[in-house]
């Protein structure tokens, strides 16, 4: 293998640049991969762009452009003009080029529809007409279709003659004269099998699809499960309306964890953009402050209980000194338990029917976390509190333990309503993630102030 | 498309296995996914499943037990014994197969080795010698490989002759006779290449590769970007030593994701196992006790600055009574803008060369923040301390102002360390996602104290 030295590669590129010398850098571009290709040529301005896009064929042309970012394609569209910009766009990628084609606004895309030939214009038309959410709003129609007459040889023949560059290929679809989906088989089958074998023998019939309206959540899920390289999306006719590759599944997964991770500290998923620099300011703070203004509110509720020990607190100081401490350690374990939860319903690893199993083992790590952090704040108590201000019929030893057993009780009740408030979302139908930290975190600190008032009524006064 | 009833499906299987008509039942079987299949036999006792499993031929046995648990392959071990599980074993997926070989203990590894042919032998030794957190410890060795002077026509023959079912040949490595690895192709474009077209011809040189010791995330990351099948891994000689498949690094991005989810919660990372229920309470319990025990200990700082302003408290019992809800505000803007952040140098949307366009940012988002949550603190204290005991000389107006002045600051400054905190780790070297949220919390609540009573002794005394 030749190790080329990437900081050479770039010099030489970079060199190119400089002396524009346009048609030996695509000669270099051209055995790159197509990622890379696009990373050097962001970095040029309008009219080079276009003068090394020249050097490429159409085809070559589109590939690159399908994976430009959403800014450089309408820049580029700009630059060429609605009916230069058709003849990339006719070879780009048909699920790439129907994302871009939402980009544009209403005006340029009448604006773009006349230059392109009929089978294009129909097929960007239906792509972009189904929720991105969606199997369809992800899917590609750049896949390849035989009949399940054909011998292994036909078909391999027939996959040659109509599979232009941009299609998928390694699975083939089988289906009839009404474009039903009657199975797949794979190219490696097709290699393996004798010439003369019916494509009957070989086809999979039983196999995992979606259909166009499912949530791509779930069709990644299948991607996943099934190890596929893509998944044949069906309309309700049983047509085969599309497939949805291996990497597209992947991005899904990502930003389906970006989503989860956001809800669950109470960020309002977002579905513009979910690229931090390019968000603005005012979105991210729309994104956070729903949560924390309510939160904040439904905090009059902790106020309201503090105030009802307003007395208490000012006879026994300490009592106001502690506080915080046991509200705190509620909210860590009470967010640990959720976190855990809330990932192992998300993989798959524990379902609704477990909720015994999930409460009954979380009271057990609760029951070791509550003698642990009791023993560390019963210590904590002794050493910071031998100055304080004690009324003489208390001892400190005393005080000390009772705070220590209100706040074990409080780690024990926080990290079961932590463990079971994404189990209750999850009952209610709804996502588990939302069972966010800071609504955890305000939870638990009522509960947490209930507990330990109540042990120092009963213990104190 | 045959639109199989699923329960109708499961209730045919279920009647077979009740009948113990095992034969009847294999034939339906050989039509299902593999995934599928694993389902079926998880739910038979072991003499049942010994004896379905005879009606598949070798290699579908070892396709099948490749997809096992570890558990089920293990008790399949155990009730084959060493000589009956080698006929099996040798036609497990190489990589798969090395991963069960890790979790036999070394007594039954070395029952097992004499069974197995030499090459079978040395492969399983070789890839269980990889750190399991490296493209060697999750490669597999079942490529196909064409030499560069062949004909396109020349490599399908050999790709034919010697690819058994569970290898993957959609990319196929060009490799000298020393194994040298000199670029791939793809199996499409040997198929659309004239029979004639010298693979020097359409072999991709410049291509993404790993090496044996990379990091899997960086591996998967690779395959992320370059949106492969599968990514080439060479060892220090330049020899082809395995390949990473998609569907791997789809559960890599799978595990780093509850890895940083976890540690962003203040739970230590297990390599043993991420599966919720197979993990005892007790390493659950010291997965989580590690950080909550060192904040609470830690939490002592947090104590001493309470406890300097014991006597203000006494004297303002007001001040005591909203402690907890402006250490609250910062605990959860401050997790917010650590998730945020985290996640976005995650999916590599931002680096550490722009810490100072994310901190301003950050720093325009809590202004607005501060404002709303201030408003809603000082409304909320005027509705619920109308009745609090204020000594004469201070007006409640005055009282909430300050309080709500503070807790605004607290906003601000929690929203920047949150922001802060992840870029700061990671300039050190670290995992940003260790910089926790309970962390956070605990730092948050130290700089809230103390701009809580910094200012209410400005203000106030």
């Amino acid at each position: 293998m030749v190790k080329v030295d990437l900081d050479q590669k770039n010099m030489v590129i970079e060199g190119l640049i400089k002396a524009r010398e346009w048609e030996a850098l695509v000669t270099i571009l051209k055995k790159m991969p197509v990622v890379e290709v696009v990373e050097v040529l962001r970095e040029l301005e309008d009219p080079e762009l276009l003068e090394v896009l020249g050097f490429f064929s159409p085809e070559e042309q589109g590939y690159i452009v399908s994976d430009f970012d959403a800014d450089m394609q309408v820049e580029l569209f700009e630059a060429l003009g609605p009916r230069g910009f058709a003849g990339i766009f006719i070879h780009m990628a048909s699920d790439l080029r129907a994302d871009f084609y939402q980009e544009l606004d209403r005006e340029d895309q009448l604006k773009l529809l006349p230059y392109l030939d009929k089978k294009t214009r129909e097929n960007v038309i239906r792509l972009s007409s189904y929720d991105p959410e969606t199997a369809g709003g992800i899917m590609s129609t750049d896949f390849a279709t035989i009949m399940g007459d054909m011998t292994a040889a036909q078909a391999i023949e027939k996959v040659r003659s109509d599979a232009p560059s941009k299609k998928m290929i390694y699975y083939v679809y089988v289906v009839d004269n009404d474009m039903k989906l009657h199975g797949f088989t794979t190219l490696k089958d097709l290699i393996m099998a004798e010439p003369e074998t019916s494509i009957w023998d070989i086809v999979y019939k039983d196999f995992a699809w979606a259909e166009v309206d499912e949530d791509r959540e779930t069709v990644a899920s299948k991607i996943e499960k099934y190890d596929l390289v893509a998944i044949p999306v069906i309309n309700k006719y049983g047509q085969l309306a599309g497939i949805v590759r291996h990497d597209e599944a992947l991005e899904v997964i990502q930003a389906e964890q970006t989503e989860d991770m956001e809800k669950f500290m109470g960020i309002v998923p977002d579905d513009e953009s979910l690229d931090y620099p390019e968000t603005s300011v005012l979105s991210h703070f729309r994104k956070r402050i729903t949560w924390v203004a309510s939160l904040a509110v439904i905090g009059v509720l902790s106020g309201m209980i503090i105030h009802r020990y307003e007395e208490a607190m000012s006879a026994l100081i300490i009592l106001a000194l502690y506080m915080p401490m046991v509200a705190d350690s509620g909210g860590n374990v009470g967010s640990q338990s959720a976190t855990v939860v809330i990932r192992a319903l998300a993989l798959g690893q524990v379902s609704l029917k477990n909720w015994l199993m999930i409460l009954l083992k979380e009271a057990r790590i609760s029951l070791m976390l509550s003698v642990v952090l009791g023993l560390i704040a019963f210590g904590k108590i002794l050493f910071l509190s031998w100055e304080t201000d004690i009324p003489e019929q208390y001892s400190l030893f005393y005080l000390a333990f009772g705070i220590a057993l209100a706040l074990s009780l409080q780690v024990i009740s926080a990290t079961l309503i932590g463990a079971g408030l994404p189990l209750l979302v999850k009952r209610l139908g709804g996502d588990p993630a939302v069972a966010a930290s800071p609504a955890i975190t305000t939870m638990v600190d009522i509960t947490g102030l209930l507990i330990y008032f109540g042990i120092a009524v009963t213990l104190f006064f």
